[in-house]
């Protein structure tokens, strides 16, 4: 079930395709590509996305005092920067103006910004990691749908994200006080809805039918698996 | 007199040394590199002074509405955390710890930072143009002193600052009201003191005998040439 996200680390060089011929006989394959939206909607989602993750990760290093904090933040930062500024110049280059092109998600993705904006740093911090995994893994597989553009995106959200430095604050931070663990759990368990309906307002159409939900949900189910796998890596229940 | 910063521009691909054979006979040759700090202090401020950019610059993003002007600074941001990240991998290359390096500047220059934080953003957007232009001058010429590590922090240094886009918002902003532009040339103005008295703290000793001063003040009268430049080249009057 979850196999093609752990397929997509193990084998970075290759294209992921949802309906690949060796899953054509599998019961849950998706039909996944007819929901994908149009290519401007999908880029310009991609593009303000990275710039949301961007400008959290400089509100936190603005608001953290530690020194090497703020690096291991920046690096973090820089990588969602590259990634926002390498879909602005694959926009532009297509002949399309990237402003025009990300204005229509400015704001429900700052209102998804807001909401996953925590009270403490480090609940921020765990929101831009888990948000922004579910969300590069969604428009990953979306990327599929998208021909030779598709798979340039593909290996732009692919490109180092270093946000292991993240990972090891949130670590650090369970590891000084057992109710850190708790919080961050229950705080990583309400992001998950969040994402889900940013993943699903992406697609195509706005409301979706019943037998639209059935094609979907077993790509959800591939995102909540690769959420788990990353709360448990920090060792939290997701 | 400021033939050297003109030259830095026209020839990137020189390594600048300020005693140079053309200028031996020049009565106002300076012996700069007995005045150059540690390599460490060198390498500390200049890394440290990079990442205050980029806070400044992301600190605009947040509070910035438009998204093409978002974009813009947005560049502006990337650059000077290239910048810095590639001034730490420097650091760290030598054998060294980033943070404990940078450390010591962390209160003058985040002294420094706040100072220069205007009211408007346009404002700050003026210091981080001026005073990046100014001290990324002054550290290209103190990196002559230091040999081959010198040389690669002057490749860092010179690589493309992506500010223009801030001198297009100012002047765009000058355009748009001429109370602006005289505003801002008094910005301008206030920032020169403020940025030459940290190019100075920068240089051993510390406190400067009277025979120091006659070295240095050359060098200042360039970063001053260089400055004038840039603010002419937005209509205000330096």
């Amino acid at each position: 079930m979850f196999d093609w996200f752990k397929r997509r680390r193990d084998a970075p060089g290759r294209t992921l395709r949802l309906r690949s011929r060796e899953e054509a006989g599998d019961a849950t394959r998706v039909d996944f590509e007819e929901l994908a939206p149009e290519i401007d909607t999908f880029l310009g989602q991609a593009a303000y996305l990275q710039l949301g993750y961007f400008e959290t990760l400089s509100e936190l290093i603005a608001s953290t005092l530690e020194l090497a904090e703020k690096e291991s933040l920046s690096r973090a930062a820089g990588a969602a920067l590259t990634k926002h500024q390498e879909l602005v110049a694959l926009i532009r280059e297509r002949g399309d103006d990237p402003t025009a092109i990300m204005l229509p998600f400015r704001e429900p993705l700052d209102s998804f910004r807001r909401a996953t904006h925590g009270v403490r740093p480090q609940e921020t911090m765990l929101s831009v990691h888990i948000t922004a995994g579910m969300l590069d893994d969604f428009y990953f597989a979306l990327s599929a749908s998208y021909g030779e553009t598709g798979r340039r995106v593909a290996r732009i959200l692919r490109a180092d994200d270093d946000r292991q430095a993240i990972v090891d604050i949130i670590t650090a931070t369970i590891a000084s006080d057992p109710e850190w663990a708790s919080l961050l759990a229950l705080w990583g368990r309400r992001l998950v809805g969040d994402t889900l309906l940013i993943a699903r307002a992406a697609l195509r159409p706005t409301r979706l039918e019943a037998s639209d939900e059935k094609k979907v949900e077993p790509v959800f189910t591939q995102l909540i698996g690769g959420h788990s796998r990353r709360m448990e890596a920090m060792g939290l229940s997701a």
